[in-house]
């Protein structure tokens, strides 16, 4: 048996107990697992006093982060504080250079940071790793580095953020607006600070960011992905594209095309008998594409504390174990800068607006729609009351660039009472 | 940057050739990832001149396994020519008593000798890998040996032969009877050379038995698994079910209850909506619950060249970064025996038979039934245009031991014109 692994974690709040919770309860487990004890020596957070459900009176309690990551007596520096930028950054930094592994669950940290943090960890030989980053529970890093080492990725798809998932499906499920869902989700606890950091679809892109660069071998571009929030899907959007076999889902893409590195966080029509229709509440699905594996689908609760605690404790006994891989899956200064792809590929489309009540205004919005070569699969104007009426179209496929330009036209005609929204219809 | 890492690989069936072709097309990729250079410098297999599609004049050749497994200018032994003996068997010693990592695709081998072996390769310090040997490029062992190590996993199940589920989708959705599709899948080259090994249950148990041994940290032990085969499933069975929201899949179940540790390995009615359900053709998947993680689902290609190659190539990458995790997680030696559950949980039964065409005998059958305190959900008598009437019941929850007492005594009143086949309804 080696010697013990020593632990300093930072940041007690729902992931950090949950850690706690497990190295406590699974001890006997996880020494066994790893052929070694695992000793958790220190613990920092903001307030010592709080009460947590846990005693925490066998540990040192360091009030600065900084201090816990600098300890001589910790092997591995567990941060779970959060936030892209300091003290987690310079913690990090500290037990990087101090010859510490670290392990963080921090997805905006990563994604900010990722590169120039690695490149760090592989100069000082320790390992940093952040499985609990994305999708809670779901091995998707493990998966993506290790099991699919042999492949060249083609596709990366997947619903990160099981806020979204949640606020779409119970909008489905009991019949509420967007609002209503909204609400309840942040009565439950269920949203970030800022909720957009969910609903506008950036958590999930910071999880999107970070697959890319391992999958592809490039830089972290959190810019370069078209990113859409699901604030503006209505309760008859998702009526209108279930009676067509549909469901709506915040689905993460990113692909390598002809045109370059696509990537794409946006509210997208999936068939309602496809896996990821399939997929709800808050559960995360992550599904890669590999030249030799085929398609691999992952799918399990992607936040929660016993499964964020799990992912955080996987990259724990890695460490106890000694396995040592690169934290991007190959040296981290390799990582090259992606060419964003100019375009997406053609797709369908689904277009919801509404018309002045007025003779000829289909027509116009559909004369707009022609006059830009994009042809109609399916045209409904549903019933109303008031002056406004609601209209869906599907189209056939098209460019991206080809509708937004056509429904540019449409608003110009003076036809319409709202901005037009539209989904793309993907093929999963 | 690391030395070479040199391979031999013996077999060059699918799967080997497979290995050749990504070595050769993804070398840059797999380097890259690796931080050295994978070389095969010799391979093994039974016939030099046969056709295979690839060149092997840059490779030494052996024509005995054995001396490749001996050879001193490797580090890694590849054994892919299957079979639960020798030579695959002694090769494999061979190579580990010099201290080679052997990577193995063989899952009946390691059902049977892999304690053994993996005890032998921890005594020469060396890695025992068979990611491919279970569901072909789904990281199924993987996910359990490192990802869930911080979890006590309460339940495996899992659709983990291609082949059974191919001919189970196929019945259905061509509407053909079990043997016209098994005929399909024997000329389709589908089926092992003995085809009881896929439609009998035999080499999804052995699947079933390895991932046990890993959860439980048990011993594998296969005779200790329920097995029934798919044989006896006709398509009058699939559309019934159908009719009632149920799919039938070949299931493979293995979960720690108060009575020990029971596995199972037969053909269940489950949801036709759930995640399984929907699981269509040869695709595999892997349900893993853990208790911190809750349920992780797998779901891909369970065999076929790209897949299983691309697991092996991920167990060879994993050798070359280094990583050394024992073969079943934990010790190989702490392997336990396990106790074998003495009976199942309850569970409502799906039960088809014939009876004959005269009064009074669906009485009979429903007082056997009665008899034995088993209560009937649903009994449909169908057309039918001979003596035999076609029955099917539902029973609501009952002990698998008590359904067979009384299915004993409804075939003693002499009323069935078949033996009763029954089917448990698996809550998924």
């Amino acid at each position: 048996m080696k010697g013990k692994l020593k632990l300093g974690i930072a940041g007690l709040g729902t992931v950090g107990i949950g850690v706690l919770k497990i190295l406590e309860s699974h001890a006997k487990l996880i020494n066994q697992r790893s052929d070694r004890t695992i000793e958790l020596v220190a613990v920092s957070a903001k307030t010592r006093s709080k009460e947590r459900g846990i005693s925490l009176k066998e540990f040192e309690w360091e009030s600065e982060i900084t201090n816990l990551a600098r300890r001589a007596d910790i092997d591995v520096f567990v941060e779970l504080i959060g936030g892209e930028e300091n003290p987690a950054k310079e913690a990090i930094e500290i037990a990087l250079n101090s010859g510490k592994h670290v392990i963080t669950a921090n997805k905006a940290l990563i994604s900010k940071h990722g590169q120039q943090l690695a490149i760090l960890a592989e100069k000082n030989n320790v390992s940093l790793k952040f499985e609990a980053a994305v999708a809670g529970g779901i091995p998707a890093i493990k998966t993506l580095i290790e099991s699919l080492a042999g492949n060249k990725i083609t596709r990366i798809m997947g619903v990160m953020n099981g806020t979204c998932n949640y606020i779409l499906t119970r909008m489905e499920s009991a019949n509420l607006s967007y609002e209503k869902v909204f609400n309840e989700a942040k009565a439950l606890g269920y949203l970030e600070a800022d909720p957009t950091l969910d609903v506008g679809g950036i958590d999930a892109s910071h999880k999107l960011s970070i697959l890319s660069s391992i999958a592809f071998g490039t830089q972290i571009e959190m810019n370069a992905i078209d990113i859409q929030g699901i604030e503006q899907i209505t309760i008859q959007d998702i009526e209108h594209v279930r009676e067509m076999g549909y469901r709506i889902k915040l689905l993460g893409v990113s692909e390598l095309t002809d045109e370059g590195l696509e990537q794409r966080m946006q509210p997208c029509l999936v068939p309602a008998a496809s896996p990821i229709g399939q997929l709800e509440n808050a559960m995360n699905m992550i599904i890669f594409d590999g030249d030799n594996s085929g398609q691999i689908i992952l799918r399990g609760a992607g936040a929660g504390e016993g499964p964020t605690a799990s992912a955080v404790m996987s990259d724990i006994i890695d460490v106890a174990r000694g396995a040592y891989i690169p934290t991007f899956g190959c040296p981290a200064k390799d990582l090259t800068k992606s060419k964003k792809a100019s375009t997406s590929a053609e797709s369908a489309y689904y277009v919801r607006t509404k018309l002045k009540d007025a003779p000829g205004v289909l027509a116009k919005m559909a004369s707009a729609l022609g006059n830009n070569k994009i042809s109609i699969d399916q045209m409904h104007q549903t019933q109303h009351a008031d002056a406004a009426a609601p209209v869906f179209i599907v189209t056939h496929k098209t460019l991206p660039e080809t509708l937004r330009r056509a429904l540019k036209e449409v608003v110009k005609t003076g036809v319409t009472m709202e901005d037009p929204v539209a989904l793309r219809i993907e093929e999963v």
